[in-house]
């Protein structure tokens, strides 16, 4: 069932040495694997492509997808799950320095599938509040960098398996993300999601919604600052990513919501082009 | 002359499903090996266990302080150098919530001495100020955890050889320390260094010099907000780590300083600690 290849070959040891233990110097995907392939791989390799840009890390996009494929080809049945894949600065260089001509180590994992109770889909999840804030960051905001220390900590907050997920705020109080999903929500007929320029993950669902699903449905969708007086007020919440879709919020604090027209919309809309 | 362990077993390969490389999610120490043995191992050790502490990873001292000296004892000569410790939440767990009972990943890794050059000692290094400014995050400020993307785009901002060290400020424009040390400015007669109350490294040699050196020396200390207007007035500047010791500073921007006599006290009295 499980899989690992490091740098090609099928492994499931890494170099001690590699920067991406040493400082979480890499970025990442965690991928829905659908039949055998990868729905939203371009959209993932986008964004995994950018990341490595910021960070000055070398990408050689026609290797990965190469490697992508070679990698799925030997996926044994039900080939469906999740495919993580990391990208790290390597082994070379002494210290915070990297050397500018290190081999960037490619990490491949085949995990199991993340599969929800279809009432969740339905009727909705609970969130929570977070207590642990995103500090802010402009260079890494958006980017899916392996510094995911703020995510571990709001995580370990809570352990009552009816909250499936908790919201976090940056340091002024304004709602940014699920810990591991990103948050829209229904407001006068608009959608609305936060605006991640100074912390928070782009996700792949996220940029799906806002550039392809919102704009196929005509429905008007912006980034914008949201608090959380805001969110209670809102006639329609969802978080989504790419491994779970898009989860209808029923509770947040004494807020309840009933999934809505618009967040049925977006879900049926994303469920086709999963399986397209 | 390199030499790895993990979990107390000669190897140099880590599980490429460990939550260090996954989220950084664990704390290290890099330490200074002077003739066989670590002259500030206890102090490298509370901070670990510290920082442990503040992520929820198991931490069992007596077995990291035995699991060292075996180390130490396997080292062959020159037995001086740097050892680098990792601690990670090890491998138990998906996605971001751990699990409560996970053992957690050691990783000890010897590696050559850092040697400077003399001059730097006496005439000291000339500084920068990095463009990458460290975000705000109380909870993990002061602990050497593994989320260490700033340091890295920080370090990665100069090639310049005869830049010695970058200064690194918060979000507000205060200084908080350098890539990869600490900073102490003499003002009036007393020793100043950043608080360190919502980013930075609480360096081992900085509490070194806090708790133990500069009240020995008789001199006044405290931790207090640094702008850079503050240090061009100081009247000595230095930087100080526990692999490197104490370096005056010579120059930052257009300031330049001459080594002066507390530096020097300071660099004397650490020297006599690290060779007791």
């Amino acid at each position: 069932m499980s899989l690992t290849w490091v740098n090609g070959v099928r492994c499931d040891a890494l170099d001690a040495a590699d920067r991406g233990l040493a400082f979480g110097d890499g970025v990442f995907e965690t991928m829905r694997l659908v039949s055998g392939r990868i729905p939203l791989q371009e959209l993932h390799l986008d964004r995994l492509q950018h990341g490595a840009s910021v960070l000055a890390i070398g990408f050689d996009r026609g290797a990965i997808e190469s490697e992508l494929s070679a990698f799925l080809q030997r996926i044994d049945e039900p080939s469906d799950g999740v495919i993580k894949l990391m990208l790290t600065r390597g082994s070379a260089g002494m210290g915070y320095r990297g050397e500018q001509f290190s081999t960037p180590t490619r990490i491949l994992r085949r995990l199991p599938p993340r599969s929800l109770d279809e009432a969740l889909y339905q009727h909705g999840a609970e969130l929570r509040i977070c207590r642990t804030r995103l500090g802010s960051q402009p260079i890494l905001a958006g980017i899916k960098h392996l510094n995911r220390l703020e995510q571990v900590l709001a995580r370990n907050e809570w352990s009552d398996d009816s909250i499936f997920e908790g919201l976090m705020l940056d340091e002024h109080g304004s709602v940014i993300e699920g810990v591991s999903t990103n948050l829209f929500i229904v407001s006068g007929g608009r959608l609305l999601t936060p605006v991640l320029d100074h912390c928070g993950v782009n996700g792949v669902m996220r940029t799906l919604i806002l550039e392809r699903v919102a704009p196929w449905l005509g429905i008007p969708v912006s980034e914008t600052r949201l608090v959380q007086a805001t969110i209670a007020g809102a006639q329609e919440v969802f978080i989504c990513n790419s491994v779970i879709g898009v989860v209808p919020v029923s509770k947040l604090g004494s807020t309840q919501w009933r999934k809505g027209v618009i967040t049925t919309a977006v879900q049926q809309r994303v469920n086709e082009v999963f399986v397209d």
